[in-house]
């Protein structure tokens, strides 16, 4: 609820979201709502989703406006925790909205996916902070540093890969908040997964129906499938089968070549994974078991 | 918030909405979602959306469970009026979710619009009652009658204009809730629209760009457009011009026929209309001046 | 070619439809439009596909118009096989546009795209003429019948799966074009799939990924899929593997229960099979192996 | 049609391009399909349309290998015009595939249109070759240059349009195929779009229903529009008036801001120009007085 009459006071550091899990019983948002009213906060954003029998989870997502919020967030937060989350047993964050989160990308030699992201993080577009840009290719770090972002090349081969994996954690140093796997042609460990769950996002092709193994495109056009796609998803240990935060497709015919398909497919991609790491880094994706909740625009 | 525990107790006659509408200012969520909670009441599902200054107007949607809500509706509703709603001047409706609003589908000669809702409703997809269909011509009385719906044959023409708009209102007699204009194409009187207030939803074509006068579908083969669509929207004095609740489109290409364009178009007409008026029939859609808040699923 | 001048003494049975399939080689295009020419034929519409190496496929569409087509049928034929089709050992069929194919629908209990397809066929919005309608259940006679439509109950069950599929085939009695599996939940037998070969049509959902097994809409709510969809197709051996004709998606959201994910998927078979059936109809499709070329418009 | 045993010896320089436009006939594809046989040319893409009575048009496109086609091509021009051309009074080019047209871009501030061309450039995904980047601000040259492109400023105001034009035109000095306004935010005389004939293309924002005048998006945004979209074609003297190439839309909330809005106009615009430029640059656009066939893949 925006006080108009007092809008023109607040900027964007008086700005804060909770995103709050829980099992679903009455009085959630009467409680949650009366806390912020109390506290003097004003919510300007509301989503709300309550998944059915038999599990019954309550998801929320709210924005507010606090003044001086990033002074006050400690206390704020602490009142929060003892008086609302406590006693409905809930997870929840805080976020303030002027926080963006620190992002390594991931890539390996095919540039348009991490080309898109830079570019509009460059134009203020994705409110994300990119740390650095790490690759088990070298190809690529003139075109990354020439975009002033820093490159780092860890080559990973059949022999090193745990050496490399530990040389990447000690580089993110655990100061980087989310992992963007732009079309990063290597398989993380299930141990490396572990320490970043629901924090790296992937992107992968998909079909109608959909192609495992290799070499998806010709398996696509030798199939005749008539909507080539793209799926961005959360890792987890079992390959490509996480929770899934966007999908799109585009229509396609018998005159493209596998080549053409390619192009159309990598332009679905740098739509479908944008979109994924925005509505992650405006804290718009909730993780419910292998699925998302997606409070999107 | 589903009690999950006590799901099973609640039944359709046991749901309510309402949808909320008021200048915004702090608080307005938790004296709602109070309200409820002291009332027994459980939310089940919470939209809402708040406009930006300088008007500053509040949005909210909500489905609640209250046992025995059927009989207990006139207390609650005046409780709701006395301790909620008056001291924010909010314009409000609670709605049960049984009662289905009654309405008159009005229709000329095309019946592919027409037959898709009657179809939806045969089939409980789309939770309306349909009280009559009303036409200018005769034409369609077998095909209505024989879904065994009613049929009001009603013609009009450039002097009997005035009589034949009061023998619907007398025919409608304060009975019908809504009115759907499934490529009706007689133009309304501004005092006849005036007496039902956004509870009029139509179709019409539209092109990218916008072609007004006749045949616009030749006028979109001659301008090559390569989309076709339609928009459904409440119906105001204004021809053509209400509040839009739904729109669409489909790719065309030069191979196509004027003939093909029409046919093209009554597809996505049949579908634009049909999600039109489930949302209305839902009580998703709110009027905003000349725009709507659409809360669709 | 249209000649323009002589436009108006063509009428409809005086087109014809060549679909022809052959190795690629220099010179096709110059001598079937050659011997149309020569033979007073006028080439309205033309669509040509070459499939790369290895295989070098060339396949083509072409529209005429020849005055007395339907007498002269049987000549003009035999000349074409003689002098153009031997020549480069070309599969090929004519086929006159006044020439609907003899189809039979087949439908369990689910109604839905079978209706959307006799809707069409009524308006002349699908070119195909229904012989019959043969369901495994009784459910759907009246409907069906009301429509002015024949109905045969074929039962089937675990003990006379062979008995029910002789019972169809002499029910066909070789006088059917066409067979139309819209949602019919039964597997049809290889020895029955081959007598029909490309010309059986099928529509499923399609999700991304794909669901195989059990209760897919299921599946798909629980992986929280952004998009559901449905795929035409020839019907092989394989089963749901046959050669795609088309395929569509609609974008869904996690507020959507399980049962609206089957309402919008059955939106989606609506559409699709009705295309992949008025191309088939049209002789737009032609299967190369595994895949269709589709010359759509 | 592809002699596949000799395909290896094909090599892009021998791939030409046919767009013949013409009256409609008997015996065009036969005469043109004859000649390119006897001259040893193997058809490999072959696109026809015929538009309807009255006027009557024929439009082809085809692609063909010819050995050594570059040398050959003065002699197999005037060959053409001679024997084919001219009995059917043709409007017709001949195109070697190797080359691509010389481009000017032109652009103001905004600079997604541009920078999404330049990409696609940059990764031989958009065979043009883009001659210098035009604007009337000084503001872009870093980001172009830096790309390795050449960026010339030409400012304009009220008082210097005509010399700023002349100026322009002195710099192109006839050495420049195509003009593509790439976001430019200037009105370019009737004298100069006539000089470039069905070789400037635009884009431009595109609503339903469609919005003249000042700030298009607080328009959509007031109105409420569900879609919004992006629409490129050729300039003519009539402003935004010009055949259409490409149009595409995406659906939009009562949740998004102005700001969001143009956001997503913004990437409709980067999709739909890049698809505009590159069927131009194929030779898959033919004009046809107010609209194109597009010959599309």
């Amino acid at each position: 609820m925006i006080d108009n009459s007092k809008t023109e006071q607040y900027g964007p550091s008086d700005v804060g979201r909770f995103v709050i899990c829980c099992a679903d019983r009455p009085g959630i948002i009467s409680t949650v709502a009366t806390f912020l009213h109390h506290e003097g906060a004003n919510i300007i954003d509301f989503d709300q989703h309550s998944s059915g029998a038999p599990e019954g989870k309550f998801f929320l997502r709210l924005e507010f406006q606090l003044k001086g919020l990033v002074e006050r967030e400690k206390v704020f937060s602490e009142a929060f925790a003892e008086k609302v989350a406590a006693a409905h047993d809930m997870q929840w964050t805080l976020t303030l909205a002027v926080d963006k989160p620190r992002t390594a990308i991931f890539v390996s030699k095919f540039d348009h996916a991490l080309m898109e992201l830079l570019w509009r993080v460059s134009r203020d577009l994705l409110p994300i902070e990119v740390s650095l840009v790490i690759s088990n290719h070298d190809d690529l770090r003139q075109q990354v540093e020439g975009l002033g972002f820093r490159f780092k090349h860890i080559p990973v081969n059949a022999s090193n890969k745990a050496e490399a994996e530990q040389e990447t954690i000690n580089l993110l140093n655990g100061e980087v908040d989310l992992l963007v796997l732009a079309r990063y042609m290597q398989i993380l460990s299930a141990d490396f997964v572990d320490q970043f769950s629901n924090r790296i996002i992937n992107i992968h092709h998909s079909f109608l129906p959909a192609f495992a193994g290799a070499d998806p495109y010709r398996q696509a056009c030798e199939q005749g499938v008539k909507l080539i796609g793209a799926t961005s998803h959360y890792v987890t240990a079992e390959l490509d089968q996480g929770p899934i935060i966007e999908q799109d497709v585009v229509r396609v015919s018998h005159r493209l070549s596998i080549e053409e398909l390619k192009q159309l497919g990598n332009e679905v991609e740098r739509k479908v994974l944008s979109k994924a790491v925005l509505w992650h880094a405006e804290n718009r994706v909730i993780v419910d078991g292998n699925k998302t909740i997606v409070f999107n625009k």
